[in-house]
């Protein structure tokens, strides 16, 4: 699919002040950058909410923004297609505790007059929807039509359709669990052990940079092994070796699947902030649905009458497809129109990012099915 | 099953001079500390060499011996056991750069009068199968009844088949494949990054100590959970906290998870070495049955008519089960009478150091059909 259609992006950010945090903390001030895709309608009936992931932004689709990461989601998005930009009015907020200009631990406390750093206070998927939830209140936006998001995406998404039930028409989760498994919260403890044993890190104190660059690689290193599979690196390289004109048997010979993680660790210290690592995997390992909310039949009991699709992946190791499927098969027993749909991809995880034929057909399927 | 078994554990070194490795390069001086348990028959038909995995040892089972990891195959060593010490004379060499006495980067190089460190050569399994072959020539022992091991282990166990099949019996390879697949070098090259881009490696010029031991302890941490599932780590805590005294949404709150990856990744800091950590990850990703054999058809051909058991493991995500089949299926199709059992635990890479039950009935029918 190509990406050249016609639309127009309009980016934006709104500010919200006291904004209290599942810790019980209060953030005094916070803004929330957003772009936007296509016009309210009167009814404001036509508002499709989609969250990004862990390094993503706010720019969904269209022609590069500076400083901000490419569109992850071109291929659906402008007139016609499954985001249709003449139909829907599409938002994206980026992400609190995101590096790319949301409030985060890179941003000033207005207390201190320096970058809050550690000294920011841990979030949850439940604060990044509330806290978008405020910021569409403040555009005059109410009801959400639709809310979607894949990984983290998928955990706020859901916390909007939790925390908001009546403001939010579906919803669709892909790629995300009801709540995180400890497979993955080691994972993520992993990475950001990588990035604390740097002594670049200072203790989160080393703005204005460069911060801890070595760790936030091998961090990203970690991280694009489980977000590709055994079948994806098998089927690209296997065991094939990157021309370095040294013996294998040298240090400096590098097989190719060790010189695509180098790549993809280089690539993410150049756009991303230490610190702002550390808060977004942590709020992910504190992603559960059922904090506060009783056992997961009675939090699912909140969707009942909507619909909501669950996305699993087929070759997901970091959220396997039972763990998805698990949303949709609690959402059924608790009346929910539930779906599950899965992605046949050896992509891994990292699939609803590169499968957009089947992103497609199934986001098309389910925006009918929903009449949206 | 108890590990009161009495029998005696015989601890000793041979030294092999001028071993030509795969790289061409040659190792000077070679020391190779081996545990042996039970007496060599008068004709030499009763020798079972096992192989050792990363951090393991060869100390296999009985009372601790001081600077040796705890025996990792305890229960089944002893009178009556599946390696019976009345009828086995069993084997077990260090590894060549394993930190547990045999030849490594932490000896000294006899040109330069100081630890060879980064300076040793890059070894492969094949390489550390070879040293062992000589060492065992020293020691008088030339025919192998059986060569067994798990996970490099496996690999080495699988290289003695391949490059002396004159001189082995028969062998049984557990959870490790005939070649290492990209995602388990990824693993490896993560866990590697770890360690170089802690400031104290120094380069790998340390010595004495104490080198790297935060970048070791994040390889350990992430090798674990490669060792261990989604499934055994949700059965044993799912999201359980570690009490602290702390809320959930503060840094200092850990889950149990993460607690248990700390301590797994300090243990290993307390008794191994960063550079043999390097060397032997390193020797993992350069194991390739095929290397200079042609292919997998022919490469097994050599062990047609000889007993082949391979071993997997169902929630193995570092060797998955088909990696170890493939073993299975080629050594059969080129007239081995090759065998697959799996076990059947969500223990991880690491049942087989763990689901005792299990490895003692595969290992015993396997004793027994090859009238062993």
């Amino acid at each position: 699919m190509s990406d050249e259609a016609e639309f127009e992006e309009s980016l934006g950010h709104v500010t919200i002040e006291n904004v209290v945090l599942d810790s019980g903390k209060i953030l005094p001030l916070v803004e929330q950058r957003y772009a936007t895709y296509g016009h309210l309608a009167a009814d404001g009936s036509n508002a499709v909410l989609i969250c990004h992931a862990l390094t993503g932004s706010h720019h969904l689709a269209g022609p590069d923004v500076p400083g901000l990461p490419g569109g992850w989601l071109g291929p659906l998005i402008g007139p016609g297609r499954a985001f249709d930009t003449n139909r829907f009015c599409i938002i994206c907020f980026n992400n609190m505790c995101s590096p790319y200009g949301s409030t985060s631990p890179m941003s000033i406390n207005p207390e201190t007059g320096r970058p809050w750093g550690m000294s920011f206070p841990v979030i949850t998927p439940r604060d990044i929807a509330r806290v978008q939830r405020l910021a569409l209140g403040s555009m005059g936006i109410e009801r959400l039509a639709l809310v979607l998001g894949g990984s983290l995406g998928g955990m706020i998404s859901l916390e909007h359709a939790l925390s908001f039930p009546e403001l939010v028409g579906c919803c669709c989760v892909i790629a995300a669990p009801a709540r995180l498994y400890p497979q993955a919260i080691a994972y993520n403890e992993v990475q950001r052990q990588a990035i604390l044993s740097d002594p670049d890190w200072k203790g989160g104190d080393y703005y204005p940079g460069p911060g801890p660059s070595k760790g936030l690689a091998t961090a990203r290193m970690l991280a694009m092994i489980t977000y590709r599979s055994e079948q994806s690196f098998a089927g690209r390289w296997m065991r094939g070796m990157t021309d370095s004109g040294q013996s294998s048997h040298e240090w400096g010979a590098k097989f190719k699947v060790e010189t695509y993680l180098e790549h993809h660790g280089n690539e993410l210290v150049s756009r991303f902030d230490a610190n702002c690592y550390l808060y977004t995997t942590r709020a992910m390992d504190l992603h559960d649905v059922t904090v506060g909310r009783g056992s997961l039949e009675d939090v699912f009991s909140r969707l009942k009458g909507k619909g909501i699709l669950a996305v699993g992946i087929s070759s997901d190791i970091l959220f396997p497809s039972w763990q998805v499927m698990e949303t949709a098969r609690y959402a059924g027993k608790a009346g929910a129109r539930a779906l599950y749909e899965e992605i046949e991809s050896d992509n891994g995880h990292d699939s609803f990012l590169i499968d957009f034929d089947q992103m497609d057909e199934i986001l098309r399927f389910f925006i009918k099915e929903e009449s949206i």
